[in-house]
């Protein structure tokens, strides 16, 4: 395993936001990340809740921009707080969209020859940091995934794909559909080519048809006045799902009135999804 | 008086974060700031609270970053976040430091006859923006100013020079004596020429010595491992001449173990600030 190279320590609401850079071996490339370790951290390890960011994110946006430490503290919950794509490696055409390549890594395993090599969010999320945390005060066997837009796409994905690992989902703006939204096709076709048997693998509304779990502890809040609610979330077709598999009392989905996609909506909920995760993280 | 345009509006803990553009009458040229405004601001003018920004800061940073809308929603409270100096006027020097020029107007009225023309921050935040702000639906008789770093200094010195404007003043980190730091002794020397007296009337020490105001409901945080707490903010002058004075009951001068210089340190306690305001402004 690789060592975790502290690179800075900030104090705030009694803990500490400290930055890591380390070597991924998923993603052959160097990375940073985020944690928000409580003052209990410093007595024995604490529950912890991973924050996948959105399209165009880094480790930061989080951290500096939602307010969730003040509720984070109040728990005595630590935060784990990663990067959106690998970075400092050069692929052609990486860099030259918002909504591909650099900063949009999807949360997944490319398979296109071209990508494969260094796109592979999905194990660095679900395999290779819960192995790399191990060296911070956090107890490994309580954790639980939230995410945004993209990163609420990767929370609910990577939640439903290893359920046995997270005690509560939760998302704020998921991407709810990928296969059937602008942004996820222009990224699945990409990276994982035209087989959309592999596609069904990162789809949230596909993986909890398929969902053979034992719990389902989800909490979804999305803005009426999102300008991507219709063409890009699709959280009326995940309503619609949950409400056919008769799931509606294990998820629950929020419509906020007048509330868009960025972190004036998220700061506003993010106490609420804390609280949501802390009671299955107690 | 100048229309304000509406540039921005991002609904946030039931009230709105709107951005406003204008032109400046006293910095001649075209400023921008943000304002929130709780809910209960659709039905009756509301009090409010300026938090005035520090070094590089525009109006962006402490409203993305402070957490303080939480608080100031619950109290039913404005706040109003203007940038730090004049934009898009172009002065030879303006943009070779950090510390001084684009970034750095240190809420003062320049006399030297080269930032004379638009360096007056000081006037307005004190005169211009109330004077705007009737625009909006915010109770002009009940406000009050905070502020950090450079901002803590403007906050802190003008709410000396106007006492009778503002109910009640906060800081974190301010640069409270900048006469005897070299950030202020850089800006004074540049902003007002080699005339003592006049840097006295923007030096929260010399202003408390002489103040003749009625009340002094203050509060100041400072973080004890903040890098510029010994060579630029003398928080130690401060706190000496509030004793001297016998102000000790007026001015909460609070040192908090283990934080640093950033919003880390404010987004910790802008909640305590928002409180203190409050008892003041109810």
């Amino acid at each position: 395993m690789s060592s975790l190279t502290k690179l800075s320590s900030n104090k705030t609401f009694g803990g500490h936001v400290i930055k890591y850079e380390h070597a991924s071996t998923e993603l052959d490339c160097t990375m940073k990340f985020n944690v928000f370790l409580p003052k209990e951290a410093d007595q024995s390890p604490v529950p912890a809740i991973y924050f996948l960011s959105g399209l165009t994110c880094t480790e930061d946006n989080f951290i500096q921009k939602s307010g969730a430490m003040a509720e984070a503290a109040k728990h005595g919950l630590a935060l784990i707080a990663p990067d959106t794509s690998p970075r400092g490696v050069s692929i052609e055409g990486d860099s030259d969209s918002w909504d591909f390549g650099t900063g949009a890594g999807f949360y997944l395993d490319a398979t296109d020859p071209k990508w494969a090599k260094h796109y592979r969010m999905y194990s660095y999320v679900s395999k290779e940091l819960p192995e790399l945390i191990k060296q911070l005060p956090i107890d490994a066997t309580r954790v639980s995934i939230m995410g945004h837009s993209m990163g609420g796409h990767g929370a609910l994905s990577i939640f439903l794909k290893n359920s046995a690992q997270y005690k509560s989902a939760s998302a704020f703006s998921p991407i709810a559909n990928p296969m059937n939204c602008p942004w996820g096709q222009k990224a699945f076709s990409n990276y994982l080519g035209d087989n959309k048997d592999e596609w069904e693998q990162y789809d949230t509304v596909e993986l909890l048809k398929s969902f053979q779990g034992q719990h389902n502890h989800v909490l979804v809040d999305v803005g009426t006045s999102d300008n991507f609610l219709q063409g890009e979330l699709k959280i009326d077709t995940l309503q619609q799902t949950v409400d056919d598999l008769g799931r509606a009392d294990q998820w629950k989905i929020r419509y906020q009135e007048g509330y868009d996609h960025s972190y004036f909506f998220i700061s506003t909920f993010v106490a609420d999804h804390i609280q949501h995760h802390a009671s299955y993280l107690k």
